[in-house]
């Protein structure tokens, strides 16, 4: 059987480790932006993202724990605590919590909290430079631009309090969530140079399981109790959110959730054993909506 | 004589083109994003960091109007606005007015005067990456980072308000002014193939010119009327801004702003005669003081 929460443990301990090296301290001035960049990149994630970029380097042929690809996982979660903090701010969701803990401009102020986001994101391109390929600095800053995440967060922002259709959920699904995961993947795979057939099946992986991603926060954010998701419990319905369960039902959207899974099987069916690890994630991913 | 102001809109008329093509327009979804995005780019920049790039680019034997440098000043000038979004957020400097126009979050929601910032910054590393040149990425986001220009926007934001000394001011000029327009002349001199002497002797420059420019800002700020400036006159003495005139008072402001210009010609005396733009940049800096 393969053990996934030991594999997400192992790829997080190795990420923390090369983020806790390439963050700068309080001891480095000015000490308050460290501060909030190490606060809110160390506020507990699963390291998800840092995971499949290790798993599609493996998948196409890499070795566990190479320098680069390592340097790649800190950098891409750098990107997403950014994308975190920004969202949090109050004129975008206006969250206190995440993580179980306060949000940063909670705990910090709302300029830093700004200022800490930007400078994450740019730390992570200037880290992304360091792994040498250029190519993966242009994919994945594509992936977070207006027609990726940022597109993808615009959208959720200004549907919020709106009747919008399945068309516009799906749409912030794939952009806000998708594009950062799909990005994770395609980057592994970037990193151990594999054919354009596999870039292509591996991208299809990623969105499907970027999707699956999002349907199931949207699901447990209705189900789950305020201890379990470490946020506001039903903050996505009192917010006004355009969510697959508030458009398409709860039982949609679990069955929703279950074939995005099933098709993201078969996306990486061609990989046989090597595809283990992937496969184990995208089930991971999808078993969160139970 | 060098003609600067035509020269200065050369540049600018050839990277705004470049900009016009690079930036989607409001029929691209979602449109408010593309909309902001252009809305502050296209909002009457004079594009000086553009013109030192180009001018370094021809001092280190390159020609005008090379598209891979373009590219570069289009790269430098969006996140350049990126930082002035940012800057004039309500939780910042909380400005009204930009170059005489409402700034972003007044023209637009406070929402996407964030994630515009956020697209452009994003967009602009991407559009760096298509100069094949990966020095160049990382040098630019080193220059912007908590070391460089976000290092000096935190203790701008922080020591307002506070009795500061002039080694602080130095360090907020050097960090949020300074270090974007440094990156620009060494980006100039890279994407030029410069010997590493070159490239240090013109680091200094960059670092004068810089540290000149926000002097003469904050002199300016203090001198001139809202009309001249396109923004609230003396709101660096309202908000309690650490500025040069306010800690060294006007005569040693405009006292060092000149003795900075003339280290800078001091710096580029070695380049000769193909130094003649750069030096007419730096004069042009000077001058705005009178």
């Amino acid at each position: 059987m393969t053990d996934i929460r030991a594999y997400l443990g192992r790829v997080a301990h190795a990420t923390d480790a090369v983020l806790d090296k390439l963050l700068l301290g309080r001891t480095v001035y000015p000490p308050s932006i460290h501060a909030v960049m190490r606060y809110s990149t160390f506020a507990g994630g699963k390291r998800v993202r840092p995971a499949l970029i290790m798993a599609a380097y493996e998948a196409c042929g890499g070795k566990f724990g190479n320098k680069k690809v390592l340097l790649a996982c800190a950098s891409i979660e750098m990107l997403h605590t950014f994308s975190l903090m920004h969202d949090d701010l109050p004129c975008m969701d206006d969250d206190d919590l995440r993580r179980g803990k306060p949000t940063a401009h909670r705990a910090f102020t709302e300029a830093l909290a700004v200022l800490g986001g930007d400078a994450l994101c740019i730390f992570a391109f200037e880290c992304l430079a360091r792994t040498g390929r250029i190519d993966i600095v242009e994919d994945i800053a594509r992936s977070l631009g207006t027609r990726g995440m940022i597109g993808g967060q615009v959208v959720d922002i200004e549907s919020e309090g709106k009747k919008v259709g399945l068309k516009t959920v799906e749409y912030i699904h794939t952009n806000k969530t998708a594009a950062l995961i799909t990005a994770s993947v395609r980057t592994g795979a970037l990193l151990a140079n594999a054919p354009a057939g596999t870039l292509g099946r591996l991208t299809r992986f990623g969105r499907h399981i970027g999707l699956a991603f999002q349907i199931v926060d949207d699901i447990l954010d209705e189900e789950g109790t305020t201890a379990q998701l470490g946020k506001d419990a039903g903050s996505d319905r009192a917010s006004g959110k355009a969510t697959f369960p508030s458009v398409a039902g709860m039982a949609a959207s679990k069955h929703r959730a279950s074939a995005l899974i099933r098709q993201s099987l078969n996306d990486i069916a061609f990989l046989g054993t090597k595809g283990t690890m992937l496969a184990a994630i995208a089930e991971f991913i999808g078993k969160r909506a139970n």
